[in-house]
């Protein structure tokens, strides 16, 4: 086990009609004027934002609104909301949603406090100050509402999209009611499913000796995640399931499970180009990509793929031929995301095997494109081997 | 899963070496004078001590210094610390050591501040303020390091000890180093590991429906202890299970795999007679009451019991007869606890038969005496025939 630091000091409540405490939880945070960041109308369909809004109303916390807040979240509600809150005197970001919204919740939170551009936060140096956040979960998956992380692409130029962990990224509360996600379409809740066994994975497969406890808490996670989600597919309305995607969504991202190792995440980069080139949600992304990226590294460490057959799926040992275990994982891997509906092809997802060099070059172009991955680096090479892989499917 | 709250905000810096920054954390959470709050010789023999207070002198942060907490810490040392603070103007306190100089050092902090006697927040009203307390452990299980709860014995009169949780006894910081852990007599190694068992199990054995999630992080933590402190005893200075232990003792205590569900907590208001009539170490304790408790109450849920066999000691299932599944489990647990070389019946502790009817009476005094127990209820007469059996072992 590595030396480590963990810090997750979110205040969570979690469970049916929390969300009426939300305006007491921002006075408890700090908060005396609100904006309310979010996306279109599923908040307001499914009674989030008007409990919500009733909740702050009854605890005194005047609010302000930005609404339209899209999938793959854009710079320029970013710019949009400093602007609002500098106008309006807001001291505290409040995101009703998913993803999407708490990010960009978060980067508005680093950005009003500073005087030059918030993008340095994303591209060139930690943020170290920032309104507190606070977020009503509504769609789990992305573990933004613990994460000390904010995605948002840049909409200048061509695109680009940013990304630097800082612990004033954490949101200083988050309610989560599960009932909100029972309303959601199936694909949302598949692909944020995808997101949260993707979270694990990155952490899971790692090279750091002495790290069986961290393990044990992934196969626990992960295995909790295989039995909900179907379940939560199949009947919409179980709250059990739902509770149990929720919470685990929030485990597989705030490292709980991740502490004390050296972490890959080379499936998350390869996918960021998959969102970039063709807008797909990012857990659609990730079921392509991560079934490629195990078979193309499983010679790495036969025995860690095999582990994670057994202990993850259930399947029997091959003691003899421990390489057929762990294809089998990775074979089971790709049956489930194609059971919740998720694509595995690259086709699937309005991708193109012509387009792989130029997401290869986009990819090197960043700040430090290649090589990535912590537990098999990728360069350039790898990363077009890859994608030509996500093309067969 | 029940609603819950849940709030963990200590930051954790964990690994070799960490000691060194404990004088810039004590900075970064607002400390300017320390108050120091350690047990005998240990933390000088074994290095912490110096590490510490160098830390503390390069980062420019005066200290005093109240040594001599003891095992079951006793009110004394808590009036001792409050005027020592108040008098040289303390606004820090910083235990170096277990749960003794932890719980002390949580009681100084909230009793610094208010103007009436601390015991209140003891024994009638939740703590809501209280100086920021920082945690060096160098000696893990009972996870105070985290936990919202400090016990404290009073001396005035008859013995009597106090615990009202509170979130505001989390400490900010806990600097987790294992390897100070591994100069630990072999009898405190397993008396810790012990305390952490049975934190898991308090939590483990509940009635609440649909808690999958946090029974399997239970199991993780309970195999990978089962698993170390053997490993630790076998060889004292095995970082590795030092490490797990460490980590597993925090993760046990601080909520993480109790969340959404109701606990039980039978075991340790039983031990804790123990521990004022014996004054035994509470994993001592604990060893003696468990397997009887679970002996006592096993009938009320055959199938968990089976289940914790199973899945933590990796007993084979009995289909047929579930209870023998069920009870080959509570035998497993005790014959590890010998194996540890834990005492499992009152006698080895120094107890005797005779006294049982005035622990109960004792345990009857206090506020809320009975009944107990959130798995079972116990009242008199249950806790009587779970001593009975601590006699027989």
């Amino acid at each position: 086990m590595n030396n480590f630091t963990f810090y997750s000091p979110t205040f969570f409540a979690f469970g049916d009609g929390e969300e009426q405490n939300t305006g007491s939880l921002v006075r408890r945070f700090g908060g005396t004027k609100a904006l309310l960041v979010y996306g279109g109308g599923s908040i307001k369909r499914n009674g989030a934002y008007d409990a919500v809004t009733a909740s702050l109303r009854e605890a005194g916390i005047p609010f302000v609104e930005l609404p339209g807040i899209q999938v793959n979240p854009r710079s320029g509600k970013v710019y949009e909301g400093i602007e609002l809150c500098r106008r309006e005197g807001v001291d505290f970001l409040l995101a009703v949603g998913g993803g999407s919204a708490i990010d960009t919740a978060k980067a508005i939170a680093v950005g009003v406090p500073y005087d030059g551009d918030f993008w340095d936060f994303f591209s060139k140096k930690p943020a170290e100050t920032s309104l507190p956040v606070g977020v009503v979960l509504t769609l789990s998956g992305t573990g933004s509402e613990a994460s000390d992380s904010s995605v948002i692409t840049h909409e200048n130029g061509s695109l680009k999209w940013g990304n630097l962990k800082s612990d004033v990224f954490r949101p200083v509360f988050a309610v989560m009611n599960p009932r909100y996600t029972c309303s959601l379409p199936a694909y949302q809740t598949a692909s944020g499913a995808t997101d949260m066994l993707s979270h694990i994975c990155e952490r899971y497969f790692s090279n750091t000796p002495d790290v069986v406890l961290t393990d044990r808490l992934c196969e626990a996670l992960l295995k909790t995640i295989l039995e909900a989600a179907p379940k939560a597919l199949k009947n919409p309305d179980d709250y059990a399931a739902r509770a149990d995607l929720m919470w685990a969504g929030m485990l597989a991202h705030n490292n709980s499970c991740g502490v004390g190792r050296v972490q890959d995440w080379a499936s998350h980069q390869i996918e960021h180009e998959l969102s970039a080139f063709y807008d797909c949600a990012h857990g659609a992304g990730l079921a392509v990509v991560m079934p490629a990226w195990m078979e193309y590294v499983m010679d790495h460490d036969v025995m860690r793929f095999a582990r994670f057959a057994v202990n993850v799926f259930g399947c029997e040992m091959d003691f003899a031929h421990p390489e057929n275990t762990a294809k089998e994982g990775i074979a089971r891997l790709r049956s489930f995301f194609r059971a919740l509906g998720m694509p595995t092809t690259l086709a699937e997802i309005g991708g193109r095997e012509a387009d792989i060099p130029a997401m290869v070059s986009h990819r090197a172009e960043k700040p430090g494109g290649f090589p990535f991955g912590g537990f098999v680096k990728i360069g350039p090479e790898e990363m077009e081997a890859i994608l030509r892989l996500t093309a067969r499917g």
